[in-house]
């Protein structure tokens, strides 16, 4: 690690390049893929207790092995790339994947050190095919903005309207802005909604069906039109695509017609031309 | 507010309409918007009872201003469009929220006091791109008023049905319309309808099931029917208008080459006539 | 109605197509239409006992009145159209929803008595956009007959090894065939698939999830499929359409161009003749 | 029996092919078809105590019968068609699912016998629109395996974070890897996630909701993104196909017409040289 850390210092550009493309390479990244596996496995053993009793040891050096090359590799790009590193979103996924990862080993949180698990999530960013799922996923969510602050201006508003009407009888249920967003997302979902919640809210307010019919109505509609949204948007690109090509191709016959009519006019042109001369000249004869 | 009021008497049509564009210009709307916003805040903020008792006064002046502002702001937009402003569906979408805002001022009732937050829903007829997806949504039910209809239907023989025959052993479930109407809603959204509701009544009517099960299915594919309709509707109009604009283009093209034809015939006509007439001179020769 | 009873005995031609086409011209159906809404309305009041107690007489009485229009109506139709009537869907949907109703008017059951708000169902029938809605919802059937046989005999195989497995020890749930039908059904809509059956099977049987978490992921997909199938084949054929129109259009001015080319050829191949000629001529001179 | 032992060993051709081709003829396919269905009510039948009581020897009977006749039939067809016999997936499938019935006549476990009624499942494979179906359900995995294993690694990251969360205090639910991957199974179909998990989770850790909230929208979100994949893939190769017909048929016309035009210059050059030709002759007059 000792070249890694001078070329951090960046006294030396040489070496700090020919580190950074070797982490970059593709046998490189196909091993950092096994890590992350194994690592995943190494883990997920550590929840079983009688394993972890057996081989707890190994299996915490194993991980802390592994935690220690992704650091390296993070630190080599990191050295190389400098604040360009960054600009990546998935390189900045990989930072602050294994940061959490880092932090267990120095505080002593038990959550903390559950969430080195999250590493196993560099799989997506190292897998190319999974890594576009997701960007996919994310370049669905600028198209859905608008009718998803709708839904969360309905929750708002619906939150407030049930904290204020059933409040004072349902605290478990309804008593702060908190607890309303849970049970209406609980309502959204249609979990126990009737049974578990509405029917005993109506006991004591028997319009309450006048509020939450509506609101899963209301919703429901709304998630639908999220997803049709998502739908027509995939699809019309996909299409618009398709379309363009077909188009292009029939576009490119009809130029090519268009220039050979136009050719044809101009040897059209030079003919009666040479007719008229033909004229001019036969009644100069 | 004097000059807004002496617009509302309509003696001087400077002033009116002088507050009217500066009303609806977009500088003071985007204050509007951030009014909104700060109310559904403090509305918010209300319905914590620590705040409340801490900052109760405060909230409430601010609250009082904001929809001071409101009203002012409808004044003067309805002392200048006057009957033309309820032709906008968004404009009377205001009034109507507004108006229910200003109702708890003068009664002494908690339910109104508690609407006083669907103002929050301001946000949506301010901001274009909510009213657009708003807009989107209405503008799909003309479309799916027929399959709405034939639910509606299949609703109301359900709960008739559902009464006569369940009604007399399960009061509370199907003791009346009204009852059935409820439980056959939450039945068609699944929550707990087997466990909840017709196991229990299969213990006093075996063959119970012959209506659920059927009722289920029937209201599920007439949803998804509903469903189907309004993505093949939504995929259609941008389907046609894309498919339209393809079509145009093409039929350019394809105008082009007809002209360029019939203009080379006319050519072709010129020259033989030019060749006939050499012909008959050289006839004449 | 001595005047339909002798078309039905088919001894004069005349009237009996008279009240015929009467019946089945539009202001009559307008009136079938209305008096259809009116008797629903008559059946749901029935189910409100302060009401029935009221004003009983006179609702049975308007709801025989209704019925013996229906009939007449119907017998109307049967005289004129004979065995023709029969060929139509919609007709012997009236007819047997009318038949229904008349059946407890002999009888006494109770729950004959109770279909007859079935009559309800005649709007669909009657409404010309109701009718098509119900057509596509039908016309989508055949499509779906594979899927839906596969979704049959993968209910019949889990219900058969559901009452092999869980029979003797939960014979409420899956005693015999019908129960696990039943159960299954129950399942595959996830009402309370997990907490209300699987979680107290696993307590007697720990490895049921093998069965269960299959099934559920298999007949939802195998239903995803059913949905996936309708929308491309709704879509597919709507698109068909609108793709043929556009194709036609296009066709027809390549069409145009073609036959303007092809008269351009023969104008050409005479200008050569007259060419020809002329050089023959000038060659004769 | 005796022709298809010694076709096994290979000795003569003859028999064998004919033994081969006259099972795999469309007749003996129906006797196939009817005899999966016979032996489906068979074994339904065999699970009515009563039934199976008086009729029990005639029902086994038949089934084993029935199996004879698969057996043989599937020993003819590898007979004669040897190791190709399993290059087909469906041949496969159809030895699987006899295999499994083969083995409880040997064994006495009574899970292997209750597995003889996935022989019913030889429909699917014998009847070919059913075959179709099921092909193109698993034509449609390969598409979504990227989405799959994203689904499957936020199952397996979710598994490890709740075991390690709340697998103290809740062993029932995420005591161990296996029952937190039921758990979280369950709470992703949304059944009972809120009232019988969730809550009483939030009852010992309050901040449950943070992990189970977005585990729903993630999770969700994945599967509705998988489904718009199957959806878009199946519309899009529909779609193509189609598009294509009409390109074809256009281009076709198009390429007609860019010939016609070519010809056109061909006799317009012709023409020149002739004009050009009689002017010549005519100078050289």
């Amino acid at each position: 690690m000792t070249s890694i850390q001078e070329s951090r210092n960046g006294t030396r550009q040489g070496p700090v390049e020919r580190v950074g493309r070797f982490v970059e390479s593709e046998p490189v990244q196909k091993v950092i893929i096994a890590l992350v596996v194994i690592n995943a496995i190494i883990l997920g053993l550590e929840t079983v207790p009688p394993v972890f009793e057996a081989y707890g040891r190994i299996l915490v050096f194993l991980d802390q092995t592994i935690l220690a090359v992704f650091v390296a590799e993070i630190l080599a790009k990191l050295a190389w790339r400098r604040h360009r590193f960054f600009l990546n979103g998935w390189n900045l996924f990989d930072f602050v994947i294994v940061g959490i990862a880092l932090v267990p080993a120095s505080g002593g949180l038990s959550v903390l050190r559950a969430l080195r698990i999250l590493r196993a999530f560099r799989l997506i960013s190292a897998v190319p095919q999974m890594r576009r799922v997701v960007g996919a996923l994310f370049s669905a969510i600028p198209g859905i903005m608008s009718v998803g602050a709708i839904i969360m201006l309905i929750f708002y508003v619906s939150a407030v309207l049930a904290t204020s009407f059933f409040g004072p009888k349902f605290p478990e249920w309804f008593g702060g802005l908190g607890e309303s967003f849970y049970t209406l997302f609980q309502v959204m979902t249609l979990e126990s909604w009737s049974m578990g919640i509405v029917r005993p809210v109506m006991a004591e307010y028997p319009l309450a069906w006048v509020f939450f019919v509506p609101f899963i109505l209301i919703t429901s509609f709304a998630v639908l039109n999220l997803f049709i949204g998502i739908i027509v948007d995939a699809m019309q690109s996909q299409h618009e695509e398709e379309e363009e090509h077909i188009q292009q191709g029939m576009e490119k016959l009809l130029r090519e017609q268009r220039d050979e009519i136009r050719a044809l006019r101009e040897d059209m042109a030079k003919l009666r031309e040479a007719v008229e001369e033909r004229r001019a000249n036969g009644r100069a004869d």
